[in-house]
């Protein structure tokens, strides 16, 4: 059976393993498999996890060879009687399961290698449908197999992804390449952070409703995760140079509207972007935090190569630690701990105390305690300072847990040093 | 459409976002629900992620109510074109769409809670299917939606965990219960630090062959996560009594064996027994970290009321930071800052400088960079003192990358402490 090449483009991916309907297992093999696919141009349509279960496995099999062009099945492979892969496949398809001497050879090989006589059992794992391929398996017993039927092309591939990952890139990218024609699909991502969702969306919209013509077909979405957003571009070429150009004029167009609050248009987090701004410019920064507890710190020290710009943070959870610090205490006795002045304080004892080029200062309510109708939990101030003072300060009130309220908070911080490292 | 009780028994998760299908995204929703649907007796099917398409997630419910009696779809609630669950719910049943008033004013109300109008966008969310109970959602815009479609219940819940999770314990619970059977699921976590997966399983070992008789069927399973295991106990019963005391029992028989690697008996995390330690014994601690970039601080500060045993925490990056905390520079100039010596007097000067009960001190080498052949990547020092001055010190190696050497450091930190304050 020969495929016309240039022909696949929807993907279906489906675990089987009724371990992985428990609530402590989930497959991550599909992760791997959908960016091997998609840079070849095929997009995953849907994925699915089925139990130990032949017929439920043979139902999803023949739905999935009518809705995608390539079914990569994965798991239930092993010789014992749960393992229902190959047969679940031979009787969606109507087809003989025989014994294969070269399988069978190379799994008693296996055994062989390491002293021991293939058990009786681990014949079934050379049990092949009538007219599959072989995928040799260089690290385990199973090997995979290829099959064609009609127009869709399905996979059987071991579960353990120690095995099925050396397959792929062995065996699979090759053959694969071979039926996409060169196409592939490439992507950028935009980091936005001090704006939200609909916000972003209605400042992209009118950029993206451009690129509805022939010729400009980008795929958009928007990710939003806790005080960040990610836009993400796609789109399928057969060339490099033209996906690149395309892409690069999109984000140069989103970049227009969506000014300082675009952190990254490599998707990269906030305190890769702090580090890139803070280690281009041979600058320092220090930090004197109270609600977050170290976590802007803790974020910017994540990044390899950190101390080099990093130089010391305070956590100052007391009121005697602010003041241990520097802060004036009657500033806390006037304004509260949480409050404008103390929050500029702060940022200018830790810039000075540890001879930095910047300091942070974060005090604020994280809660669930602690709160007042003057100052309702989630309430934060920030103060920047360089070696002449304070810089600016700013406050916000941020919803949610109080493991929520530290994150944005640590993220406010630091995107406020960006903002003061890249003006637009 | 009133339902026999008792009838619930196969359930089929589906997870609506095309972020679901790309590389970087996983569903881990279902392991939340898979968790909460055992406890009530009630299996999972299958699993299906499919992408924000309005005709294939309609196909996918259909097919899901003809074979399961449960189905919870979870996403695509959101207010933008792209969140199309509703849509596709009403289709899939033939069912209109009208905006709910009590729902809009709910969401109205949100907005107007921090000073927003509610953007016309979000009126989206309002939008319900004939016949649809509403599901209240206490921490987002999107209400849940509960139908009922001839054998099959069909849930629509929030994609974001910190909605769905809220809204399954404090709504769906009860309703599920009411739908199931007396029988259910009782557990337990045991949570391990400082013991390796293979000597823990040693330790166990005998005593689950212990339970291999009629009426002390305990489920076992060891979960190894970083820096930690987590042992599961499972039980099935009608009476939650008998329940109860049969775990009861099992737990002090694993206690015995497991001594002091054993943090909790309930599954809490270490920051959640080192923080109740201190309030029972009415005492604070201080910590001085280097490599871990402050995150034992920000861990212990991440657990409500730890104001009142958190007094500061110093991320001295540099040397000149360790310095200024009082750290003998001849003590760095003859040691290394990763050594046993700095990492004393570490905990020795915050101990001292807030005022502590306890001081914690950390130094060592997060890597890449930094490492030789002497302190390799992965050395850490730990230092621990008291009011008296020091009273122990420990070192470690741990495996990985920059995060992962963090994370451990910060988790031997904190047991550390832990044996100090809960001796066996």
């Amino acid at each position: 059976m020969s495929r016309v090449p240039g022909r696949l483009q929807h993907a279906v991916i489906l675990a089987v393993g009724s371990e992985l309907l428990t609530s402590q297992k989930l497959d991550t093999n599909s992760l791997f498999l959908t960016e091997q696919l998609n840079a070849y141009g095929v997009a995953v349509r849907y994925k699915l996890v089925v139990g130990d279960d032949e017929d439920d496995l043979a139902t999803a099999i023949l739905d999935a060879v009518s809705r995608a062009d390539l079914v990569v099945i994965t798991g239930g492979l092993g010789p014992t009687e749960d393992d229902v892969t190959r047969r679940a496949v031979a009787k969606a398809f109507g087809l003989a399961l025989h014994e294969d001497a070269d399988v069978a050879s190379m799994i008693r090989a296996r055994f062989k290698s390491r002293g021991l006589d293939m058990p009786d059992l681990n014949r079934r794992q050379a049990l092949v449908p009538e007219g599959a391929d072989i995928l040799p398996n260089s690290r385990g017993a199973a090997p995979g197999l290829w099959m064609e039927r009609g127009n869709a092309i399905c996979l059987l591939l071991p579960g353990p992804p120690r095995e099925l990952r050396p397959m792929f890139k062995e065996i699979l990218r090759a053959r694969i390449a071979g039926q996409t024609a060169g196409r592939r699909l490439f992507r950028r991502v935009l980091t936005v952070v001090g704006r939200t969702e609909s916000h972003v969306e209605a400042l992209a919209q009118p950029v993206y409703s451009q690129w509805r013509v022939p010729g400009r077909r980008i795929d958009t979405t928007i990710l939003a995760s806790l005080g960040q957003l990610e836009l993400h571009l796609s789109t399928e070429a057969d060339d490099a140079d033209r996906a690149t150009r395309l892409l690069d004029a999109a984000t140069a167009e989103l970049s227009e509207v969506l000014g300082d609050g675009l952190v990254s248009t490599h998707g990269e987090s906030l305190e890769v972007v702090v580090g890139r701004l803070l280690t281009s410019r041979g600058q320092r920064i220090a930090l004197a935090e109270s609600c977050t507890g170290g976590l802007a710190t803790c974020r910017l020290t994540d990044i390899p190569g950190s101390s080099a710009y990093v130089l010391a943070g305070w956590v100052v959870y007391s009121n005697a630690a602010k003041i241990q610090l520097g802060v004036d205490a009657s500033l806390i006795a006037e304004h509260g701990a949480v409050s404008e002045p103390v929050a500029s304080a702060l940022a200018v004892q830790a810039c000075q105390r540890a001879g930095a080029d910047y300091g942070l200062g974060v005090t604020g309510i994280a809660g669930p305690g602690g709160g007042s109708a003057e100052k309702p939990v989630g309430t934060v101030w920030f103060g920047l300072a360089g070696t002449e003072g304070p810089i600016r300060t700013l406050t916000a009130r941020f919803p949610g847990e109080r493991d929520r309220v530290k994150f944005q908070a640590s993220q406010t911080a630091l995107d406020m040093l960006r903002r003061e490292l890249q003006p637009v």
